[in-house]
Protein backbone atom coordinates (compact mmCIF):
# COMPACT_ATOMS: atom_id res chain seq x y z
CA UNK A 1 0.00 0.00 0.00
CA UNK A 2 1.44 3.27 -1.03
CA UNK A 3 1.38 5.58 1.71
CA UNK A 4 1.51 8.87 -0.68
CA UNK A 5 -1.67 7.14 -2.42
CA UNK A 6 -4.31 10.21 -2.99
CA UNK A 7 -7.97 8.79 -1.99
CA UNK A 8 -10.82 8.81 -4.94
CA UNK A 9 -11.79 12.04 -3.64
CA UNK A 10 -8.67 13.15 -3.44
CA UNK A 11 -7.57 12.62 -7.14
CA UNK A 12 -10.79 13.78 -8.63
CA UNK A 13 -10.08 17.26 -6.95
CA UNK A 14 -6.67 16.88 -8.08
CA UNK A 15 -8.28 16.00 -12.21
CA UNK A 16 -11.07 19.11 -11.54
CA UNK A 17 -8.17 21.58 -10.26
CA UNK A 18 -6.54 20.76 -13.76
CA UNK A 19 -9.61 21.64 -15.33
CA UNK A 20 -9.76 24.86 -13.40
CA UNK A 21 -6.32 26.09 -14.14
CA UNK A 22 -5.93 25.35 -17.70
CA UNK A 23 -9.26 24.10 -19.77
CA UNK A 24 -9.46 26.02 -23.07
CA UNK A 25 -12.90 28.16 -21.68
CA UNK A 26 -10.05 30.16 -20.29
CA UNK A 27 -8.09 30.82 -23.51
CA UNK A 28 -8.72 34.56 -24.74
CA UNK A 29 -10.00 33.32 -28.31
CA UNK A 30 -11.82 31.19 -26.79
CA UNK A 31 -13.58 33.75 -23.89
CA UNK A 32 -13.59 36.30 -27.18
CA UNK A 33 -15.84 32.94 -28.66
CA UNK A 34 -18.18 33.09 -25.99
CA UNK A 35 -18.37 36.86 -25.45
CA UNK A 36 -19.80 36.86 -28.97
CA UNK A 37 -16.70 39.10 -29.78
CA UNK A 38 -15.67 36.68 -32.70
CA UNK A 39 -15.81 37.58 -36.34
CA UNK A 40 -17.63 35.64 -38.99
CA UNK A 41 -14.43 34.36 -39.89
CA UNK A 42 -12.63 33.63 -36.71
CA UNK A 43 -15.36 31.61 -35.51
CA UNK A 44 -15.20 29.83 -38.98
CA UNK A 45 -11.72 29.23 -38.54
CA UNK A 46 -12.56 27.69 -35.20
CA UNK A 47 -15.17 25.41 -36.59
CA UNK A 48 -12.93 24.15 -39.71
CA UNK A 49 -10.00 23.51 -37.42
CA UNK A 50 -11.39 21.76 -34.87
CA UNK A 51 -12.65 19.63 -37.05
CA UNK A 52 -9.35 18.10 -37.44
CA UNK A 53 -10.03 17.18 -33.41
CA UNK A 54 -13.54 15.84 -34.03
CA UNK A 55 -12.67 13.72 -36.81
CA UNK A 56 -9.79 11.92 -34.77
CA UNK A 57 -11.62 11.27 -31.90
CA UNK A 58 -12.73 7.59 -33.20
CA UNK A 59 -9.44 7.23 -34.46
CA UNK A 60 -8.26 7.77 -30.51
CA UNK A 61 -10.73 5.84 -29.13
CA UNK A 62 -10.19 2.86 -31.35
CA UNK A 63 -6.67 2.78 -30.02
CA UNK A 64 -7.52 2.79 -26.29
CA UNK A 65 -10.51 0.12 -27.19
CA UNK A 66 -7.92 -2.05 -28.88
CA UNK A 67 -5.55 -2.33 -25.56
CA UNK A 68 -8.98 -2.16 -22.98
CA UNK A 69 -8.15 -6.09 -21.33
CA UNK A 70 -11.78 -5.75 -20.43
CA UNK A 71 -14.39 -7.04 -22.81
CA UNK A 72 -17.30 -5.27 -20.36
CA UNK A 73 -15.05 -2.04 -20.48
CA UNK A 74 -14.27 -2.23 -24.28
CA UNK A 75 -18.45 -2.52 -24.50
CA UNK A 76 -18.83 0.89 -22.94
CA UNK A 77 -16.10 2.23 -24.48
CA UNK A 78 -17.32 1.87 -28.28
CA UNK A 79 -20.03 3.77 -28.00
CA UNK A 80 -17.90 6.32 -27.94
CA UNK A 81 -16.77 5.52 -31.01
CA UNK A 82 -20.33 4.96 -32.56
CA UNK A 83 -21.52 8.40 -31.46
CA UNK A 84 -18.90 10.00 -33.66
CA UNK A 85 -19.07 7.62 -36.39
CA UNK A 86 -22.67 7.42 -36.72
CA UNK A 87 -24.32 4.27 -37.06
CA UNK A 88 -27.57 3.08 -39.80
CA UNK A 89 -29.91 5.91 -38.91
CA UNK A 90 -27.91 8.41 -36.67
CA UNK A 91 -25.22 10.02 -38.85
CA UNK A 92 -23.27 10.86 -35.54
CA UNK A 93 -21.04 13.05 -34.35
CA UNK A 94 -18.55 14.03 -37.41
CA UNK A 95 -20.88 14.82 -39.38
CA UNK A 96 -22.93 16.58 -37.03
CA UNK A 97 -19.64 18.70 -37.26
CA UNK A 98 -19.60 19.19 -40.86
CA UNK A 99 -23.33 20.51 -40.61
CA UNK A 100 -22.04 22.57 -38.15
CA UNK A 101 -19.95 24.08 -40.46
CA UNK A 102 -22.47 24.27 -43.22
CA UNK A 103 -24.64 26.23 -40.55
CA UNK A 104 -21.67 28.57 -40.52
CA UNK A 105 -21.04 28.62 -44.16
CA UNK A 106 -18.34 26.12 -44.58
CA UNK A 107 -18.72 24.19 -48.02
CA UNK A 108 -19.15 20.58 -46.79
CA UNK A 109 -15.83 19.58 -49.25
CA UNK A 110 -13.88 22.63 -47.55
CA UNK A 111 -14.15 20.78 -44.67
CA UNK A 112 -13.68 17.24 -45.68
CA UNK A 113 -10.72 18.19 -47.45
CA UNK A 114 -9.18 20.04 -44.34
CA UNK A 115 -8.69 23.07 -46.26
CA UNK A 116 -8.47 25.39 -43.25
CA UNK A 117 -6.95 23.35 -40.92
CA UNK A 118 -3.61 24.89 -39.75
CA UNK A 119 -0.25 22.84 -39.36
CA UNK A 120 0.65 23.68 -35.32
CA UNK A 121 -3.28 22.14 -34.99
CA UNK A 122 -2.60 19.07 -36.47
CA UNK A 123 0.69 18.55 -34.62
CA UNK A 124 -1.27 19.39 -31.84
CA UNK A 125 -4.04 16.81 -32.84
CA UNK A 126 -1.88 14.34 -33.94
CA UNK A 127 0.26 14.23 -30.46
CA UNK A 128 -2.87 13.69 -28.93
CA UNK A 129 -3.71 10.69 -31.07
CA UNK A 130 -0.09 9.49 -30.71
CA UNK A 131 -0.01 9.63 -26.53
CA UNK A 132 -3.14 7.21 -26.94
CA UNK A 133 -1.41 5.07 -29.12
CA UNK A 134 1.50 4.80 -27.13
CA UNK A 135 0.78 5.62 -23.59
CA UNK A 136 -0.80 3.23 -21.11
CA UNK A 137 -4.30 2.94 -21.63
CA UNK A 138 -5.38 4.01 -18.34
CA UNK A 139 -3.25 7.29 -18.68
CA UNK A 140 -4.68 7.59 -22.39
CA UNK A 141 -8.65 7.55 -20.53
CA UNK A 142 -7.12 9.66 -17.88
CA UNK A 143 -6.24 12.52 -21.41
CA UNK A 144 -9.79 12.19 -22.37
CA UNK A 145 -11.13 13.49 -18.82
CA UNK A 146 -12.03 17.34 -20.05
CA UNK A 147 -15.31 15.59 -20.61
CA UNK A 148 -15.32 16.56 -17.15
CA UNK A 149 -15.70 19.77 -18.07
CA UNK A 150 -17.21 19.80 -21.27
CA UNK A 151 -20.68 19.79 -20.47
CA UNK A 152 -21.29 23.15 -18.57
CA UNK A 153 -18.97 24.80 -21.54
CA UNK A 154 -21.05 23.35 -24.15
CA UNK A 155 -24.52 23.80 -22.39
CA UNK A 156 -23.21 27.77 -22.37
CA UNK A 157 -21.95 27.20 -25.91
CA UNK A 158 -25.43 26.62 -27.17
CA UNK A 159 -26.97 29.95 -25.35
CA UNK A 160 -24.00 31.35 -26.94
CA UNK A 161 -24.48 30.72 -30.43
CA UNK A 162 -28.02 31.25 -30.83
CA UNK A 163 -27.98 34.68 -29.03
CA UNK A 164 -24.52 36.24 -30.23
CA UNK A 165 -24.39 34.79 -33.39
CA UNK A 166 -27.63 34.45 -35.23
CA UNK A 167 -26.19 34.33 -38.72
CA UNK A 168 -25.32 30.99 -38.05
CA UNK A 169 -28.25 28.33 -38.72
CA UNK A 170 -29.70 26.68 -35.62
CA UNK A 171 -30.02 23.78 -37.19
CA UNK A 172 -26.46 22.92 -37.03
CA UNK A 173 -25.73 23.18 -33.70
CA UNK A 174 -27.29 18.94 -32.92
CA UNK A 175 -23.87 18.58 -32.24
CA UNK A 176 -23.78 20.14 -29.03
CA UNK A 177 -27.11 19.13 -28.07
CA UNK A 178 -25.85 15.39 -28.04
CA UNK A 179 -22.66 16.00 -26.51
CA UNK A 180 -25.30 17.48 -24.08
CA UNK A 181 -25.21 13.95 -22.73
CA UNK A 182 -22.69 11.79 -23.81
CA UNK A 183 -20.36 13.70 -22.44
CA UNK A 184 -21.21 13.14 -18.67
CA UNK A 185 -21.82 9.58 -19.04
CA UNK A 186 -18.19 9.32 -21.18
CA UNK A 187 -16.55 11.67 -18.47
CA UNK A 188 -17.95 9.23 -15.53
CA UNK A 189 -16.77 5.92 -17.22
CA UNK A 190 -13.37 7.52 -17.87
CA UNK A 191 -12.78 8.91 -14.36
CA UNK A 192 -14.37 5.01 -12.93
CA UNK A 193 -11.63 3.79 -14.96
CA UNK A 194 -8.79 6.23 -13.83
CA UNK A 195 -9.69 5.86 -9.88
CA UNK A 196 -9.69 2.08 -10.32
CA UNK A 197 -6.44 1.71 -12.40
CA UNK A 198 -3.95 4.03 -11.48
CA UNK A 199 -3.38 2.22 -7.88
CA UNK A 200 0.21 4.22 -7.30
CA UNK A 201 0.89 8.00 -6.22
CA UNK A 202 2.53 7.87 -9.28
CA UNK A 203 0.31 6.27 -11.97
CA UNK A 204 -2.06 9.05 -10.18
CA UNK A 205 0.60 11.94 -10.95
CA UNK A 206 0.51 10.45 -14.77
CA UNK A 207 -3.15 10.81 -14.79
CA UNK A 208 -3.11 14.13 -13.66
CA UNK A 209 -0.36 15.01 -15.96
CA UNK A 210 -2.56 13.32 -18.77
CA UNK A 211 -4.92 15.66 -18.41
CA UNK A 212 -2.78 18.59 -18.38
CA UNK A 213 -1.10 17.36 -21.28
CA UNK A 214 -5.11 17.55 -23.23
CA UNK A 215 -5.71 20.70 -21.81
CA UNK A 216 -2.01 21.71 -23.47
CA UNK A 217 -3.81 20.47 -26.99
CA UNK A 218 -6.52 22.02 -26.73
CA UNK A 219 -4.99 25.39 -25.70
CA UNK A 220 -2.55 24.99 -28.63
CA UNK A 221 -5.48 24.90 -30.83
CA UNK A 222 -6.54 27.99 -29.75
CA UNK A 223 -3.13 29.74 -29.95
CA UNK A 224 -2.90 28.14 -33.44
CA UNK A 225 -6.17 30.15 -34.22
CA UNK A 226 -5.41 33.42 -32.72
CA UNK A 227 -1.90 33.89 -34.21
CA UNK A 228 -3.52 33.10 -37.60
CA UNK A 229 -6.72 34.91 -37.27
CA UNK A 230 -5.40 37.58 -34.87
CA UNK A 231 -8.26 40.47 -33.86
CA UNK A 232 -9.04 43.36 -35.92
CA UNK A 233 -8.84 46.60 -34.59
CA UNK A 234 -11.60 48.75 -35.82
CA UNK A 235 -10.00 52.16 -37.06
CA UNK A 236 -12.04 55.14 -35.48
CA UNK B 1 -1.28 1.88 -64.87
CA UNK B 2 0.70 -0.64 -63.69
CA UNK B 3 0.71 -2.92 -66.38
CA UNK B 4 1.61 -6.33 -64.29
CA UNK B 5 -1.90 -5.16 -62.07
CA UNK B 6 -3.83 -8.22 -61.27
CA UNK B 7 -7.58 -7.50 -62.26
CA UNK B 8 -10.24 -8.19 -59.19
CA UNK B 9 -11.31 -11.74 -60.70
CA UNK B 10 -7.07 -12.72 -60.81
CA UNK B 11 -6.16 -11.48 -57.28
CA UNK B 12 -9.57 -12.65 -55.73
CA UNK B 13 -8.35 -16.13 -57.49
CA UNK B 14 -4.89 -15.73 -56.12
CA UNK B 15 -6.06 -15.05 -52.69
CA UNK B 16 -8.84 -18.18 -52.76
CA UNK B 17 -5.61 -20.30 -54.13
CA UNK B 18 -3.71 -19.76 -50.67
CA UNK B 19 -7.19 -21.06 -49.15
CA UNK B 20 -6.59 -24.12 -50.98
CA UNK B 21 -3.34 -24.56 -49.94
CA UNK B 22 -2.60 -23.41 -46.48
CA UNK B 23 -5.93 -22.94 -44.93
CA UNK B 24 -5.99 -24.86 -41.40
CA UNK B 25 -8.84 -27.40 -42.91
CA UNK B 26 -5.35 -29.49 -43.96
CA UNK B 27 -3.88 -30.04 -41.06
CA UNK B 28 -3.79 -33.19 -39.68
CA UNK B 29 -5.16 -32.29 -36.04
CA UNK B 30 -7.94 -30.62 -37.88
CA UNK B 31 -8.50 -33.53 -40.44
CA UNK B 32 -8.47 -35.35 -36.97
CA UNK B 33 -11.47 -32.99 -35.54
CA UNK B 34 -13.61 -33.56 -38.32
CA UNK B 35 -13.26 -37.21 -38.69
CA UNK B 36 -14.07 -37.34 -35.29
CA UNK B 37 -10.86 -39.19 -33.91
CA UNK B 38 -9.66 -36.37 -31.21
CA UNK B 39 -10.01 -37.81 -27.66
CA UNK B 40 -12.06 -35.50 -25.60
CA UNK B 41 -8.88 -33.86 -23.95
CA UNK B 42 -7.57 -33.51 -27.52
CA UNK B 43 -10.65 -31.58 -28.11
CA UNK B 44 -11.14 -29.52 -24.95
CA UNK B 45 -7.41 -28.46 -26.08
CA UNK B 46 -7.84 -26.94 -29.00
CA UNK B 47 -11.18 -25.27 -27.41
CA UNK B 48 -8.98 -23.71 -24.77
CA UNK B 49 -6.04 -22.23 -27.20
CA UNK B 50 -8.70 -21.47 -29.91
CA UNK B 51 -10.01 -19.00 -26.96
CA UNK B 52 -6.50 -16.90 -27.27
CA UNK B 53 -7.02 -16.19 -30.73
CA UNK B 54 -10.90 -15.45 -30.55
CA UNK B 55 -10.18 -13.01 -27.53
CA UNK B 56 -7.56 -10.73 -29.70
CA UNK B 57 -9.88 -10.55 -32.71
CA UNK B 58 -11.33 -7.45 -30.72
CA UNK B 59 -8.52 -6.25 -30.37
CA UNK B 60 -6.59 -6.60 -34.14
CA UNK B 61 -10.03 -5.17 -34.97
CA UNK B 62 -9.74 -2.36 -33.05
CA UNK B 63 -6.26 -1.94 -34.29
CA UNK B 64 -7.40 -1.74 -37.85
CA UNK B 65 -9.94 0.47 -36.95
CA UNK B 66 -7.91 2.98 -35.33
CA UNK B 67 -6.20 2.74 -39.06
CA UNK B 68 -9.02 3.04 -41.69
CA UNK B 69 -9.65 6.30 -42.69
CA UNK B 70 -12.85 6.37 -43.71
CA UNK B 71 -16.24 6.96 -41.49
CA UNK B 72 -18.14 4.35 -43.86
CA UNK B 73 -15.62 1.79 -43.78
CA UNK B 74 -15.28 2.13 -39.94
CA UNK B 75 -18.61 2.12 -39.79
CA UNK B 76 -18.65 -1.21 -41.35
CA UNK B 77 -15.65 -2.42 -39.41
CA UNK B 78 -16.72 -2.02 -36.10
CA UNK B 79 -19.62 -4.50 -36.48
CA UNK B 80 -16.48 -6.96 -36.02
CA UNK B 81 -15.77 -5.53 -32.52
CA UNK B 82 -19.41 -5.60 -31.25
CA UNK B 83 -19.64 -9.07 -32.56
CA UNK B 84 -16.65 -10.76 -30.48
CA UNK B 85 -17.50 -8.45 -27.59
CA UNK B 86 -21.23 -8.35 -27.67
CA UNK B 87 -23.20 -5.46 -26.61
CA UNK B 88 -26.12 -5.43 -23.96
CA UNK B 89 -28.86 -7.86 -24.75
CA UNK B 90 -26.78 -10.05 -27.13
CA UNK B 91 -23.44 -11.44 -25.55
CA UNK B 92 -21.24 -11.79 -28.07
CA UNK B 93 -18.83 -13.94 -29.80
CA UNK B 94 -16.15 -14.54 -26.92
CA UNK B 95 -18.99 -15.27 -24.17
CA UNK B 96 -20.23 -17.62 -26.93
CA UNK B 97 -16.89 -19.42 -26.70
CA UNK B 98 -16.83 -19.83 -23.26
CA UNK B 99 -20.13 -21.57 -23.57
CA UNK B 100 -18.92 -24.21 -26.01
CA UNK B 101 -15.59 -24.34 -23.61
CA UNK B 102 -18.43 -25.23 -20.62
CA UNK B 103 -20.19 -27.34 -23.01
CA UNK B 104 -17.09 -29.78 -23.75
CA UNK B 105 -16.20 -29.26 -19.53
CA UNK B 106 -13.66 -26.61 -19.84
CA UNK B 107 -14.64 -24.50 -16.61
CA UNK B 108 -15.48 -21.06 -16.98
CA UNK B 109 -12.24 -19.84 -14.88
CA UNK B 110 -9.91 -22.33 -16.41
CA UNK B 111 -10.65 -20.39 -19.93
CA UNK B 112 -10.52 -17.15 -18.97
CA UNK B 113 -7.47 -17.13 -16.59
CA UNK B 114 -5.87 -19.04 -20.12
CA UNK B 115 -4.60 -21.89 -18.11
CA UNK B 116 -3.94 -24.71 -21.24
CA UNK B 117 -2.89 -21.94 -23.43
CA UNK B 118 0.24 -23.27 -25.00
CA UNK B 119 3.27 -20.77 -25.61
CA UNK B 120 3.13 -20.98 -29.33
CA UNK B 121 0.02 -20.47 -29.47
CA UNK B 122 0.63 -17.35 -27.52
CA UNK B 123 3.22 -16.26 -29.99
CA UNK B 124 1.36 -16.79 -32.69
CA UNK B 125 -1.71 -14.84 -31.94
CA UNK B 126 0.58 -12.10 -30.65
CA UNK B 127 2.37 -12.18 -33.57
CA UNK B 128 -1.22 -11.62 -36.03
CA UNK B 129 -2.36 -9.05 -33.61
CA UNK B 130 1.23 -7.07 -34.19
CA UNK B 131 1.05 -7.64 -38.00
CA UNK B 132 -2.23 -5.93 -37.79
CA UNK B 133 -0.91 -3.08 -35.37
CA UNK B 134 1.99 -2.34 -37.59
CA UNK B 135 1.57 -3.50 -41.37
CA UNK B 136 -1.01 -0.52 -43.36
CA UNK B 137 -4.75 -1.39 -43.06
CA UNK B 138 -5.28 -2.96 -46.73
CA UNK B 139 -2.51 -5.35 -45.68
CA UNK B 140 -4.14 -5.98 -42.20
CA UNK B 141 -7.14 -6.34 -43.59
CA UNK B 142 -6.16 -8.57 -46.31
CA UNK B 143 -4.92 -11.00 -43.43
CA UNK B 144 -8.54 -11.21 -42.54
CA UNK B 145 -9.76 -13.01 -45.48
CA UNK B 146 -9.39 -16.38 -43.81
CA UNK B 147 -12.79 -15.48 -43.47
CA UNK B 148 -13.48 -16.22 -47.45
CA UNK B 149 -13.09 -19.90 -46.19
CA UNK B 150 -14.98 -19.95 -42.88
CA UNK B 151 -18.25 -20.86 -43.64
CA UNK B 152 -17.79 -24.14 -45.64
CA UNK B 153 -15.92 -25.34 -42.57
CA UNK B 154 -17.68 -24.29 -39.92
CA UNK B 155 -21.18 -25.33 -41.17
CA UNK B 156 -19.37 -28.52 -41.73
CA UNK B 157 -18.24 -28.23 -38.36
CA UNK B 158 -21.84 -28.22 -36.59
CA UNK B 159 -22.41 -31.14 -38.31
CA UNK B 160 -19.73 -32.82 -37.40
CA UNK B 161 -19.47 -31.73 -33.34
CA UNK B 162 -23.25 -32.77 -33.23
CA UNK B 163 -22.84 -36.12 -34.64
CA UNK B 164 -19.40 -37.54 -33.70
CA UNK B 165 -18.64 -35.54 -30.63
CA UNK B 166 -22.21 -36.44 -28.86
CA UNK B 167 -20.44 -35.77 -25.46
CA UNK B 168 -20.25 -31.99 -26.23
CA UNK B 169 -23.78 -30.24 -25.27
CA UNK B 170 -25.34 -29.09 -28.53
CA UNK B 171 -26.21 -25.43 -26.83
CA UNK B 172 -22.65 -24.93 -27.03
CA UNK B 173 -22.62 -24.29 -30.86
CA UNK B 174 -23.64 -20.95 -30.82
CA UNK B 175 -20.74 -19.27 -31.39
CA UNK B 176 -20.66 -21.57 -35.30
CA UNK B 177 -23.92 -21.15 -35.65
CA UNK B 178 -23.05 -16.89 -35.27
CA UNK B 179 -20.52 -16.78 -37.69
CA UNK B 180 -22.95 -18.66 -40.48
CA UNK B 181 -24.41 -15.31 -41.00
CA UNK B 182 -21.43 -13.26 -39.80
CA UNK B 183 -18.01 -14.35 -41.87
CA UNK B 184 -19.52 -13.94 -45.27
CA UNK B 185 -21.02 -10.25 -44.84
CA UNK B 186 -17.14 -9.23 -42.63
CA UNK B 187 -15.43 -11.58 -45.85
CA UNK B 188 -17.48 -9.12 -48.46
CA UNK B 189 -16.38 -5.87 -46.96
CA UNK B 190 -12.40 -7.29 -46.19
CA UNK B 191 -12.57 -8.46 -50.35
CA UNK B 192 -13.89 -5.28 -51.25
CA UNK B 193 -11.13 -3.28 -48.97
CA UNK B 194 -8.19 -5.22 -50.40
CA UNK B 195 -9.92 -4.99 -54.08
CA UNK B 196 -10.35 -1.19 -53.89
CA UNK B 197 -7.31 -0.34 -52.04
CA UNK B 198 -4.63 -2.61 -53.92
CA UNK B 199 -3.81 -0.65 -56.33
CA UNK B 200 -0.29 -1.85 -57.28
CA UNK B 201 0.85 -5.23 -58.16
CA UNK B 202 3.01 -4.66 -54.93
CA UNK B 203 0.30 -4.17 -52.61
CA UNK B 204 -1.71 -7.22 -54.02
CA UNK B 205 1.20 -9.18 -53.31
CA UNK B 206 1.74 -8.10 -50.17
CA UNK B 207 -2.05 -8.80 -49.47
CA UNK B 208 -1.71 -12.40 -50.53
CA UNK B 209 1.22 -12.59 -48.99
CA UNK B 210 -0.96 -11.50 -45.97
CA UNK B 211 -3.33 -14.18 -46.21
CA UNK B 212 -0.97 -16.57 -46.62
CA UNK B 213 0.63 -15.44 -43.11
CA UNK B 214 -2.56 -15.97 -41.79
CA UNK B 215 -2.94 -19.11 -42.54
CA UNK B 216 0.53 -19.80 -41.09
CA UNK B 217 -0.78 -18.69 -37.62
CA UNK B 218 -3.49 -20.65 -37.57
CA UNK B 219 -1.71 -23.59 -38.77
CA UNK B 220 0.72 -22.54 -36.04
CA UNK B 221 -1.66 -23.12 -33.90
CA UNK B 222 -2.87 -26.87 -34.56
CA UNK B 223 1.10 -27.26 -35.00
CA UNK B 224 1.53 -26.44 -31.47
CA UNK B 225 -1.58 -28.71 -29.95
CA UNK B 226 -0.54 -31.75 -32.07
CA UNK B 227 2.68 -31.63 -30.08
CA UNK B 228 1.39 -30.85 -26.80
CA UNK B 229 -1.31 -33.39 -27.16
CA UNK B 230 -0.12 -36.08 -29.74
CA UNK B 231 -2.09 -38.91 -30.32
CA UNK B 232 -2.13 -42.20 -28.09
CA UNK B 233 -1.86 -45.27 -29.89
CA UNK B 234 -4.22 -47.52 -28.51
CA UNK B 235 -1.96 -50.87 -27.39
CA UNK B 236 -3.22 -54.08 -28.70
Amino acid sequence: MDAFLLSNEELTNRLREVGERRYHDKHPYHIRMHDGKLSPEQLRAWVANRFYYQKNIPVKDALILSKLPSRDDRRKWIQRIIDHDGREGSEGGIEAWVRLGEACGIPRDEMLGEKHVLPAVRFAVDAYVNFCRLQPWPIAVASSLTELFAPTLVSKRIGVFLELYPWIKPEGLEYFRARLHQAPRDADHGLELVLRECKSRDDQEQAIAALSFKCDVLWALLDALSHAYPNKEVAT
